[in-house]
């Protein structure tokens, strides 16, 4: 799978006679796809028409982007042309480049090409110097530089045709160059994929690339090797369109809550209440490290703050980058690169190992450690879940959400959970298990139509480079109803799949996150609901169901899970035990410490309202749309164990 | 100002005569409006009507809510009727309630209201027990309970009246009660502020609150005294319109950058890159305080880890509200717990510190401190900003913005700045400052629009019982275009206020925040938008001005400040520095360390582009539109220095 696969220009390109025409007055830009705040086209409203932009032929515009693939072609060289100084009313980087290329270069490297006069002045016509002689070094050989060039807001880019004699093909060719082009819309003269062109007129701004250490200047970079590059993922292909899909499910999360009189309830990130107590938290200081740990100033600097466990990792990280490389066999010098690096990263931590084990700990001074100063008066971390105080809002404003990040200190290497998550959480007031059921499935079926309806040509580009199935997983859950199973009905399921010894279960086992998948990959084919847990498999404020209310044996809890194929269990609801004595039974049986939760408790003990809800794994819901198998790939900067990258 | 201030039921109302109506089939529930998820109807559909519903009279309909006020009214007992045995087909809480009240009582202490049989299981009639002989006692002299209810949805509360052969009117009249019921809707019979209410005919659910203990029992508490009482407050009026405006304001958030071609990138929580340098930051580690810090166990025991600073700042904190309950004079009993309360702090407070001063630090081992074996290998902290990581995906799909919770850990009291704040950021590549200075300014504005367009109850509510200019002030808005002003101009402006002492400046002078907030409070009285920064005043990332670009004596940076009436400045943008050089320049100027931000500095080494972008507080923005006058009245659950409640 690569992220970077944009075709080449079509090579049977024909060359034009370069006609230099004449700069309109800004006004002739067409007005009415340009960026109220960039003033350039965004290449959606011209890529995504329904005529395939065809309409616009003759157009002139503005587009900005980054070269994802290039093509130079010679042409004769017509007689040097004198460039009309009306055009040249500021020291454009035009001239700068036909005139002083070397010199242009250098300011390049220093500036990064933002030295340039601002486009608008250019367009004013603002003349601040007087325009400088015409060169009087003859012209270069011409020719013609083909660019795709892509600005990020669709799958398509944009193939522009630039005259040498505009700007010298060497700086714009290298993949990833930035480019601002004004130009006119025309129908390439070559078939090709692409319906429309742009024959370029100026080029605004270059910001150029230094191709040898570019990581995206190397085709078929795989998607583990990216998130070592996290600053320049979304500039592929792969990240941009997965980013757009992510982008899409936001805006329909908040659009499916707002529509049904859903609230928006920002719950804190830092908190002193523990919803779970199962997972490791993360736990707050203001004190860095550095003032904290004044143990061994030694130690501290020759290791950087790097942990030995954490060096391990990452040469876990590396070795795998070695072995893919290895495989791939399409870049020999990153393999040769890599082996070094982990060779040091392996012997880095050999070294540190030993130093450890020499050094078990001279003390600290406490007066240096200064808990008792620290910000909060009781123990604060990084919220797991918002479900409990969502919980209050919704015993207040009736129907509730929330939208945000949540954390667990896990040490764990899977591809489904990194530190940092985004959940969706739902609480609704008046509400049964059954209703909230209902909620989730509803919400995750208008999210697929969703995405089916609004990123047409970015699941097209997924089903075509990183999931073919991808389209029709999405369809398939729109034409069906999902499956709604008891918790015992899903285990009779699972027994009768006596064909994979794995999945069998006996009696009484409680059901792992791997026989939930096995229920929606292989015996169902389709998202399940599972409901009606046994109460021990389930955190303390789930609501026991009432005797007889259930047919199960044992006593159950109004719970359910939500399970998808290919990226299992993404979602996980409840009713709440509204009945304070149920409650406060079932934190001492699960030894749930009851002061810390005495808020919580309140709202049992004054004017209680039955009310349920549930929490979706955001990411997943990205993984089940992508068909991509690791969160990291679609969370902009994942954060995971020993990583924790910019 | 008062937070619960619901008028009671219309003294004048009649005493209809209990006509005993029979049940109907869940299918004549009025059905167009009922909550997808919770089988009631929301009040917003009821009272927000154009025809304040009294196009709904005669229509049976379930609602739910809590009590806001109530009133009860005896009338002539009537021959006690025969309850038809038909309509109680399971045992429900009303004959519960008739037979068996003190035992009902002591079963809603221990179960909080939730033992009744479900609404389902009523409507569907489902008999699973006999039903008991009607009680063979008389009946108790008859009255009528008018209960205004409120579920959240709007400001206005249903008049609900219930006749005491339904339900006691002593479960039901207490404040804050919640009750499900099912009724027909009605004129009220006398005249008052409201034009609908409802006759009950069932009550579903009853969930009890104990007055004595039930902090909304007490009226006119103040705002600051209900931050002690997060898990209740939105039941006030004041904090559900405040948080159903905030709701709003997330919504036009979206729903802005939406339609303006943006895309909603999740920026990280967790960052090892520090952005602005000028503010303490909160460090993360796994280790809680109780395993890492194992140095006097006696001490922590008897502090419970409380710090003297944080028992001094709650002391402060009681000490306001004795000073409030003093001024209002309304609660004496209140005032007296609130003396006591304070004493004892004071006291907890000199001794813990007495203790620090005899106990300078027994050593902790280092082998428990275990820092190596940390989460991450390097440094991490809770992130101050995001717009450092958004300018990578700006460089990549154009125009994108975040929206999340941004975190600082200052010790400060400012009504302000909290711990953890909700931030609006945007970043847009191929634009400069007047784009971006722009777009604020729109979404500003739209924003504004939005609140006047969507949340026209809850405005009246804020005018009319918290700032009374708050309609005006969004209109104010709207109707003309904000100022925006140079530095220099600023400084210019405040130098003719010779009227205002302490505003008055001498050249070369930073403005302060003070000084920002005098422009839009008393020069311009209106937003304004102050640009042009001297370089000092600004971070490093902003971009230098181009030489006689500006028209300012000395450098100025392209960044500006965005300032509010009453609110002050609460947004604050940029011209990111593209040009690497520069860039450099100025972070080596200012000490910033730049291994940390290789990262950062490649986008300007690989295909640079020129781009800007602004941060929000969107805390602020709540402040605007609802004239409070802290942030932590207006964020659902607020941290701050030393308050991490819940």
């Amino acid at each position: 799978m690569a992220p970077d696969e944009a075709a080449l220009a079509p090579a049977t390109a024909q060359t034009p006679t370069p006609t230099p025409t004449p700069v309109p007055a800004p006004a002739a830009i067409h007005a009415a796809a340009t960026s109220k705040y960039s003033n350039r086209v965004l290449l959606r409203t011209v890529l995504e028409r329904s005529d395939d932009g065809l309409g616009l032929v003759g157009e002139r515009l503005v587009v900005g982007g980054w070269v994802k693939s290039s093509k130079e072609e010679t042409k004769e060289a017509p007689a040097p042309a004198a460039v009309p100084a009306a055009e040249h009313k500021d020291v454009s980087c035009v001239e700068l480049l036909q005139t002083r290329i070397p010199l242009f270069r250098s300011i390049m490297k220093v500036f990064g090409g933002g030295s340039h006069p601002i486009r608008r002045r250019i367009e004013a016509g603002v003349a601040k110097s007087p325009p400088p002689s015409p060169p009087p070094q003859p012209s270069p050989p011409l020719s013609l530089a083909f660019l795709q060039i892509s600005d990020g807001s669709c799958v398509a880019s944009l193939l522009v045709e630039v005259d040498s004699s505009i700007a010298p093909p060497s700086l714009l060719l290298p993949t990833g160059t930035c480019v601002l082009v004004e130009g006119i819309l025309k129908r390439p003269e070559a078939q090709g994929k692409h319906t429309i062109g742009l024959k370029a007129e100026k080029i605004i701004h270059i910001g150029t690339v230094d191709q040898d250490s570019y990581i995206l200047s190397k085709k078929r970079l795989p998607l583990d090797g990216l998130r070592n590059n996290l600053q320049f993922r979304p500039r592929t292909t792969t990240v941009a369109s997965v980013m757009r899909i992510r982008n899409a499910l936001t805006f329909a999360t908040h659009t499916f809550f707002h529509d049904n009189g859903f609230l928006d309830v920002q719950v804190p990130i830092i908190t002193s209440t523990d919803a779970e107590g199962s997972c490791q938290k993360f736990h707050l200081t203001v004190l860095s490290r550095k003032t904290s740990l004044k143990r061994d100033q030694t130690v501290m600097k020759e290791n950087a703050g790097v942990s030995v466990e954490a060096i391990k990792a990452a040469a876990r990280e590396k070795s795998k980058l070695v072995e893919e490389l290895k495989r791939t066999d399409s870049n020999r010098e990153a393999l040769v690169a890599a082996l070094q690096d982990l060779k040091k990263t392996d012997e880095l931590a050999s070294q540190l190992e030993a130093k450890e084990k020499l050094k078990p700990g001279a003390p600290v001074k406490a007066e240096e450690m200064k808990f008792f100063e620290d910000f909060f008066p009781n123990e604060t971390y990084l919220t797991v879940s918002g479900r409990l105080h969502l919980e209050s809002y919704a015993c207040a404003l009736g129907q509730v959400y929330s939208f945000g990040p949540r954390f667990r200190a896990d040490r764990t290497e899977s591809p489904k959970l990194v530190a940092e998550m985004w959940m969706v959480e739902v609480e609704i007031a008046f509400s049964e298990l059954e209703d909230v059921m209902k909620c989730a499935d509803d919400f995750f079926k208008f999210s697929c139509k969703w995405i089916l309806d609004n990123c047409a040509e970015d699941m097209k580009f997924v089903a075509k480079r990183i999931d073919k199935p991808s389209i029709d997983r999405l369809q398939s859950v729109l034409s069906k109803p999902s499956v709604k199973i008891t918790y015992k009905e899903a285990v009779e399921a699972l027994k009768k799949a006596t064909d994979n010894k794995e999945m069998k279960i006996e009696g009484g086992v409680v059901l792992t996150a791997e026989h939930l998948s096995y229920l929606a990959d292989e015996i169902y084919k389709s998202p399940v609901i599972v409901y009606n847990y046994p109460k021990e498999a389930k955190p303390f404020y789930v609501r026991l169901n009432d005797d007889g209310e259930t047919v199960d044996d044992g006593e159950t809890v109004a719970a359910f899970d939500m399970v998808l194929p290919k990226v299992g269990k993404f979602l996980t609801g409840s009713q709440s035990e509204e009945r304070i004595g149920s409650l406060s039974k079932r934190m001492k049986e699960r030894g749930v410490p009851q002061e810390q939760l005495e808020w919580y408790l309140d709202l049992r003990r004054q004017g209680a309202v039955k009310h349920s809800g549930f929490s979706v794994s955001f990411d997943m819901m990205v993984l089940f749309a992508t068909g991509l198998a690791d969160v990291r790939d679609v969370i902009p900067f994942p954060r995971s164990f020993g990583n924790a990258n910019c």
